[in-house]
C-alpha cells in the first residue's frame, strides 16, 4: 500500500468512529434515559479520547510527508488538505483537555436543559464558566498566538476571520434595521389563531421532508427539544418539535433540518467515511438549510402548495386564501426566539450572539454579566425587554455544548443562500411554477449537482464562488429580502 | 498511581467504549434506518477494532504482573481475575479476525432478518457459512489445542464445559419428556381466543416492568423483532414485541427482559464501568430473567393479580376466572418457537440447538445440511414437522450474530433459577400472598441482596452455590416443574 492508501484506511476508521460519536449525540437528545446522563458523559469522554488519539497519531504526519501530492487527483488532494488541517489542529490540543471538554459539555447540556426549564440562568452559570474556560484554553492552543475567537471560528468555517464577518455584518445591519422599521410601521398581517394537533403536524413534517427529497431509508425524523441534524452518508437523522399554536415552527424547522440532511445524503457515495464525504463547513451547511427553508419553502409559490396540504390535513384553519397564508408564513412580529424569527430579523438575533460570545472569549464579558448583557443588547436591538431566560440567554443549546464561534456561520449561511438563490433563479427560470405544484426537484437537483454532491472537495469560499458565479457578498440576500418584504407589506 | 489504579483507569475507559458498542447494537435493532446497514457494519468494525486493541494492550500484562494481589480487597481481586481472563482470551484472537467477525455479523444480522421474513434459509446460508468459519477460527485461537466448543461456551459461561452440560441435560431430558407426554395426553386447557390491541399490551408491559422494579429513569422499553436487553449501569434498555392474538408473548417477554435489566440496574453503583459491574455470566443472567418470568411471573399467585390487570385493560376477554387464567398462561401445546415455549418444553428447544451447534462447530454438520438436520431433529423431539424456516432454523437471531455456545446457557439459567427459587421460597415463606397483590418486592429484593448487587464479584458457580446453599443441580427445577404441571393438568 502507498502512504496515501495507508492514510485513507486509517482515516476511514477514524471517520467511522466519529459517526459513532454523532450517533451517541443523537441518542442523548432523543431517546437516552434521563438517569444515564452521568454515565454517558464517561462514555462520551472515552470515545472523544480515542478520536483525539487517532487525530493526533504521529503516523499521520509521516504519511503526509511521504505522499507525493502531484501523483494524486483532485479528490486525493482534497482529502490530504482536509486531513492535514485536522491533524495540525488536533496536535495543538492536549488529550486531557479534549477529554475534559467532552466530559464537561456532556454534563453542561443536561444542566442547561434543566436551567432552561426552570428559567434559572444562575443554575447554568457555573458549568458555563467551566465550559468557557476549557474552550478558551483550547482556543489559545489552536491560535498559537493569534486571535482566540478566530481559532474557534475556523473550527466551523475554515478560513473565515471575525474581522471580515464583522465588516460583512456591518453592511447587512443598516439595511436590515431600516427594512425592519419600515415593516413594523405597517399594519400587522393576519396569523394563525387555532390549535394544530401534533399528529397532523408530524404527518405534514414527514410529507415536507419527502417533498424536499429527504431519503427516509437512510434517515429518520424524531422529536427533540432543539431541532438538529446529525450523521453523514447513509445514516443522517433529523429532529423537529411541535408547538400546538405554531405549526410553522415544526414545519419550517423540519424543512431547515432536511436541508442539512439532504446535503449530507446527496454527497457522492464514493466519498463515504472520508473527510471529503461531509459538508464543507457550517456556513455552507446553513446555506443549504436556509435556502430549503426560506428562499424555497417560504416562497409565494411553495406556500401556495403548502396551503392546500394544510387544508387537507387540518380542514378550515381560519386562513381564507393562499395570499393570506403567504403573509401568515412570513409575517414580521416582535419575538424573543432566534429559531422562530422571520427571515428579516433572524440575522439581528445572530449578530447579538456573535458580539456577546466574542466578549466572552476575549474576556471582556464575564459569565456572571452575560444575562444582563444579553437583556440590555436585546432591548437595544429589538425595542422591548426579555421576559425570562428561556426567551433570552438560555434559549439556545450552543453554549452549553461549548459551541463558541458557531453562531456567525448562521448569518454567513444566509449570505451564501442569498448568492445561491440568485444563481438558482437564473438557472431554473420556471422554478416558481414547479414550486407551486410542490415540486422541488429542479431546485434541489440544481443544488445537488452544483455543490452538494461534491461535499468537502473545495473550500467554502470556492464552493460558493463556483456555484454563484461570484465571491460571497451580502448584496443578493439584502436585495431578496427587500423585494420580498416590500411586496408583503406594500412598502 | 499504583499499577492497580492505572489498570482500573484504563479498564474503565474500555468498559465505557464497550457500553457505546452495546448502544450501537440497540440502535441497530430499534431505530436505525434500513439503508444504513452497510455503513453501520463499518462503524461496528471500527469500534470493535478499538476495543480489541485495548483488550490486547501489552500494558495490561505489565500492570497485572506488577500488582501485589495480597494488597487488594475482595473487589480488587475480582477485578484482576476478570481483567486477566479477558486479556488472556483477547490476545489469542488476532485483530484482523476480531474486526472481520464484527463486520460479518453486522451484515449477517440484516441478511438473517430478510431471509426470515422471506422464509428462505438458502438466502441466509452463505453468510452463516462465513460467520461459522470465522467463529471456528476464533475458537481454535481461544482453545489453544482444547475443545473448540468449550472455548466458545466459556465466552458466555466462564468455567462451563460442554461435557458437564451434556450430563446435566441428560438428567433433565427423561423427566421432561415423561412429564410432557403425560401432560399432552390430558385434555387441553382453555386459551385466549380474542385479539388484544397493541396499545393495551404495551401499557401492561410497562406496568409489569415497574411492578418487577425496572427503573425507567435508567432504561427504556421499545419494540424490536427479537426481545433483548442491553447495557449496564445507568443505561439498561429492553425491547419487546406485540402479537395481537397472544398478549402473553409481549407480557412475558417483557418480564423476562426486565429480569435481565434489573440484574444490571441493581449492581452496586460503586462497580460502574468495571468488569465486576456487570452480570457474572449468561447463565446467571438467564437465571434472573427466568425466575422473574416463570417462577414469579407465571405463578398461580401472581397470575391472579395479572388477571385483574388484564380485565382492567381489556375488559372481558373470555377467561372467566383466575384459575382458568393461570391455566391459559401455562398451558402446554405443540409449538415451533423457543421464545414462546412453555416452561416444560422450553429446554427441549434449547437441547436441540445445543446439539446442532456442537455439530456445526466440530464440523460434523455442514451449514448446507443444517435446515434438514433441524427439521429432522425437531420432528423427532416434538412429534410434528416444521412448516417453514421462520418457525424452524431461522427463528432465532443468535447464529446470525455469531453466538455459538450461547444457547446452552438458557437451560443452565433455568437450572440455576430452579435452585434459586427453592432458596427464595424458604427465605420468604409469605411470598405467594405478596405476589397475589402484585407485590414482587420481597422476591426481587432477596435476589438483589443475595446476588444481583454483587455483579461479577464471584464466579457463576460460586454465586449460585452461595445463594442457593448448594451447588447447581437440575433437581429443584424438575421438582418445581413436576409439581406445577401435575397440579395444572390434574395428573
Amino acid at each position: 500500500m502507498t502512504a496515501y492508501e495507508d492514510l485513507m484506511t486509517f482515516t476511514r476508521t477514524t471517520e467511522a468512529l466519529a459517526q459513532v460519536s454523532g450517533r451517541l449525540g443523537w441518542d442523548q437528545e432523543t431517546v437516552m434515559p434521563r438517569g444515564a446522563a452521568e454515565q454517558r458523559s464517561e462514555e462520551n469522554a472515552a470515545l472523544e479520547g480515542v478520536l483525539h488519539q487517532r487525530r493526533t497519531d504521529p503516523r499521520i504526519a509521516d504519511w503526509l510527508a511521504a505522499i507525493d501530492e502531484t501523483s494524486l487527483d483532485e479528490v486525493g488532494r482534497a482529502q490530504v488538505r482536509l486531513i492535514r488541517r485536522d491533524h495540525e489542529r488536533s496536535i495543538r490540543v492536549p488529550e486531557a483537555l479534549a477529554t475534559a471538554i467532552a466530559r464537561t459539555v456532556s454534563k453542561g447540556h443536561l444542566i442547561w436543559a434543566e436551567a432552561r426549564a426552570d428559567d434559572n440562568f444562575a443554575a447554568f452559570a457555573p458549568i458555563l464558566t467551566e465550559i468557557l474556560a476549557l474552550r478558551r484554553e483550547e482556543a489559545a492552543a489552536l491560535a498559537a498566538g493569534g486571535d482566540l475567537y478566530d481559532a474557534l471560528l475556523d473550527t466551523y468555517e475554515p478560513g473565515a476571520k471575525a474581522a471580515d464577518l464583522d465588516a460583512m455584518f456591518g453592511a447587512l445591519r443598516p439595511r436590515l434595521v431600516s427594512l425592519r422599521e419600515a415593516v413594523l410601521s405597517r399594519p400587522e398581517l393576519p396569523g394563525l389563531a387555532t390549535s394544530f394537533d401534533e399528529k397532523g403536524q408530524m404527518k405534514l413534517a414527514r410529507l415536507l421532508a419527502r417533498t424536499f427529497g429527504y431519503d427516509f431509508t437512510r434517515g429518520r425524523v424524531d422529536k427533540a427539544v432543539h431541532p438538529f441534524s446529525s450523521g453523514s452518508g447513509d445514516d443522517v437523522r433529523i429532529t423537529t418539535r411541535t408547538v400546538p399554536l405554531d405549526p410553522f415552527n415544526c414545519l419550517y424547522s423540519t424543512v431547515h433540518e432536511v436541508g442539512h440532511g439532504c446535503y449530507e445524503q446527496n454527497i457522492d457515495a464514493a466519498y463515504r467515511l472520508t473527510p471529503v464525504g461531509q459538508g464543507a463547513s457550517m456556513g455552507v451547511h446553513e446555506s443549504q438549510s436556509r435556502i430549503y427553508e426560506n428562499q424555497l419553502g417560504r416562497s409565494r409559490a411553495f406556500t401556495g402548495w403548502l396551503y392546500g396540504q394544510m387544508r387537507d390535513t387540518f380542514g378550515d384553519f381560519g386562513i381564507p386564501d393562499e395570499d393570506t397564508f403567504y403573509g401568515a408564513v412570513n409575517r414580521v412580529r416582535n419575538g424573543y426566539i432566534r429559531t422562530e424569527a422571520d427571515e428579516l430579523q433572524y440575522n439581528l438575533h445572530v449578530l447579538l450572539r456573535f458580539d456577546l460570545e466574542r466578549g466572552l472569549i476575549s474576556g471582556d464579558l464575564a459569565v456572571a454579566d452575560l444575562e444582563a448583557a444579553w437583556n440590555d443588547r436585546f432591548e437595544a436591538d429589538f425595542g422591548f425587554a426579555v421576559d425570562k431566560p428561556s426567551n433570552g440567554v438560555l434559549q439556545d443549546v450552543h453554549w452549553s455544548a461549548g459551541l463558541f464561534g458557531y453562531f456567525p456561520t448562521y448569518s454567513l449561511g444566509n449570505v451564501y443562500a442569498g448568492c445561491l438563490n440568485k444563481a438558482l433563479r437564473a438557472a431554473v427560470p420556471e422554478l416558481d411554477s414547479q414550486l407551486a405544484q410542490g415540486d422541488t426537484s429542479a431546485a434541489t437537483g440544481w443544488l445537488r449537482d452544483t455543490l452538494q454532491r461534491d461535499g468537502g472537495l473545495r473550500t467554502p469560499r470556492e464552493i460558493i464562488t463556483r456555484a454563484a458565479g461570484q465571491p460571497p457578498t451580502e448584496g443578493p440576500l439584502l436585495d431578496y429580502l427587500e423585494e420580498k418584504f416590500r411586496g408583503l407589506y406594500a412598502l
